[in-house]
């Protein structure tokens, strides 16, 4: 009996001493597995892996509001939602055949998907999972004939809409959640938009576009002024060298007044002014670029490369626009996630198969993680994000 | 032996169900009786009230950087560490005789608290409350003495520093805790600073004076630029009314390009734009406001008021800078905290008990909750912020 009971106690204190808070962690998805690490950053601690998540060749998270739950997007139509503090998959759903990326309302209340096949936007209730929508994406085609355009570029906005872009259609959709049953407008987009980004106070939402130069953008405190075109010179028409990869919208940095732009297809960050969204500069970069990032305070950005020069990440300074520094993360640098106050970065190296973490401040390294395969890094402070 | 196994399993499931995030949770100041609630803003349910915190009279909070702990910062001098999973304090010392707020840095390691009464700043290992560094906020006075100035205005920056204003001795101080010892740097801040703000993106400090009009902002990009004059009639030269209490800083809304700031003893808000910091508008309210916030998304700017109009909150747009709404929460509203993605606001009415959250879509009331003599609310989003 004794034996029993002081076991017993063991378990209770054992769990007492797992309370902790959900602020500090984070998921890295293993692409080539179909796993997950659910990590510390606080302590560099990995502190497990999920597996059975699929197809996970392109994919995104977004987190639940208690910072607890992350839903994983996977390239195969699998909508995965993993506890964080257990380190296991709570549910599990094949919601299309082929998807793209999700995102989860301002409230909380529902994850949407978009998808590639078939042409349309899924949406779920974020507990459980259970379809609360299905929106394909039906337009008219040249042959005059109902077809479902891909989706691409879903995000949420405020007063708990999605906003999405259809790719065949060139349209832009924003589904207001509030309203029973949810209304959706539709607004030209301009020719096949391939990705879009919301600005971080969710008013201008804007759509890159793979079937002419420019972007679109879209002011979504006044939806009916329809889309305006920006950075006119902006896409194809700039290319000089074979684009390995259309440039990460969402990685678009906005500091100091300055939106810094990934150039398609040029070894360029291009620099455009927020006053009238004209270009000010193009600063010379060693490749391609891939993501380029402002550190939260918007005093850094950070660039990502296309293959074959994945291997460099480098950082401008905001306000001289001058690289300051050329960093060796690893192999195939594939994404970059900052500390939510910015005083480190996370980077993941696919074909090193390993995080590098850097202090902002020191641009050293700071720790390096073991991972398998790496891509995204997403930490839970994306919960309280806007159009993350 | 099978009873006491089940009573066994039964305890350790009880454990694994009371896990949860921490990423929806807060604070809420019940100033009269030295008490805080810790409530869940998913479910508007208060989880347990926390006892035994001192004077709570004026009182502010910041989190650690798993969003598990609070440091509430008292009135005594208390700083005290609440652990919000169990609703229980975790340690509590008197670090001075008088205080008036604190800070967090931006790597979660230090916390600091701003002190009236001896004056300077105390530094403190956030994990033990260790004092780790103890600054007299010396000065030389007008007899050619050597002082100690009230401290006021404490924010965290990045670079992983402190920036605070000296009341009497007229000065911003930045200490710079990477460097070993910590580094301090001052600079001349204008007559009489009374408290302070920094920028969202943690680059412009900006401090109200007491002494004479406007406000002096540094840069901290450029510190060694020292402060310029800034808004160059505000303050008491435009006071018309008498003023019942210097509106807060920290609540300034900054919106569409422009800030809106409260008035000081009138009753209005005043409109100037970022780009010359010049004054554009002055928007007519109903009494002297205290908080002039703006929701995460920039759209909506709400406003609290001091005695004696105190017991409406008016909610202007942003973009028509038209008063939208008039609320009335509750008797004597001293605070107000947009949920994360600003889907909701809580506000707080001492004098009715009642803490009240509204919609800021439809502007509705969505639920109430009852607390005792309630000031500040504090959620733990915070602890992923710049300067909170």
């Amino acid at each position: 009996m004794l034996a029993v009971l002081t076991g017993c106690q063991s378990v209770t204190s054992a769990s007492a001493d797992h309370l902790r808070g959900t602020g500090d962690l984070g998921l890295i998805i293993e692409r080539a597995t179909g796993s997950v690490l659910v990590i510390d950053h606080s302590e560099y601690e990995i502190l497990g892996r999920v597996e059975g998540l699929g197809d996970l060749s392109h994919a995104s998270v977004v987190y639940s509001r208690d910072a607890r739950y992350g839903y994983v997007f996977g390239r195969d139509g699998g909508l995965t939602k993993v506890d964080l503090l257990t380190q296991t998959i709570v549910k599990r759903v094949i919601q299309s055949g082929n998807s793209i990326g999700g995102a989860i309302s301002q409230d909380g209340r529902y994850v949407a998907v978009s998808n590639y096949e078939p042409g349309g936007v899924n949406i779920f209730d974020s507990r459980t999972l259970e379809n609360v929508l299905t929106l394909p994406a039906t337009y008219t085609n040249a042959s005059g004939e109902q077809a479902q355009s891909k989706t691409v570029g879903l995000v949420d906005a405020p007063g708990n809409q999605f906003v999405f872009s259809l790719f065949e259609a060139g349209e832009i959709w924003t589904v207001d959640m509030v309203s029973q049953p949810p209304a959706v407008s539709r607004h030209p987009a301009g020719k096949q938009p391939y990705d879009a980004l919301i600005t971080p106070d969710g008013r201008y939402y804007i759509a890159g576009l793979f079937g002419e130069d420019g972007l679109s953008m879209m002011d979504l405190w006044a939806p009916e002024q329809g889309v305006r075109s920006i950075l006119p010179d902006y896409g194809k028409g700039e290319q000089r060298l074979p684009v390995y990869k259309m440039p990460h919208l969402e990685g678009w940095a906005i500091a100091d007044g300055h939106a810094f732009v990934p150039a398609v297809g040029r070894h360029e960050v291009l620099v455009a002014t927020m006053n009238d969204w004209s270009m000010v500069q193009r600063i010379p970069v060693q490749g391609q670029p891939v993501f380029v990032m402002a550190s939260p305070d918007n005093r850094q950005i950070w660039v990502s490369f296309s293959h074959p020069d994945n291997d460099v990440v480098q950082v401008i300074d905001a306000q001289t626009r001058e690289i300051v520094r050329s960093l060796e993360p690893g192999k195939s640098v594939l994404h970059m996630e900052f500390t939510p106050r910015g005083e480190e970065v996370w980077v993941s190296s696919r074909d090193s198969d390993r995080i590098t973490v850097y202090s902002t401040r020191t641009l050293e390294e700071v720790a390096t993680l073991p991972a398998r395969k790496p891509s995204g890094i997403f930490f839970t402070s994306r919960a309280h994000a806007l159009g993350l």
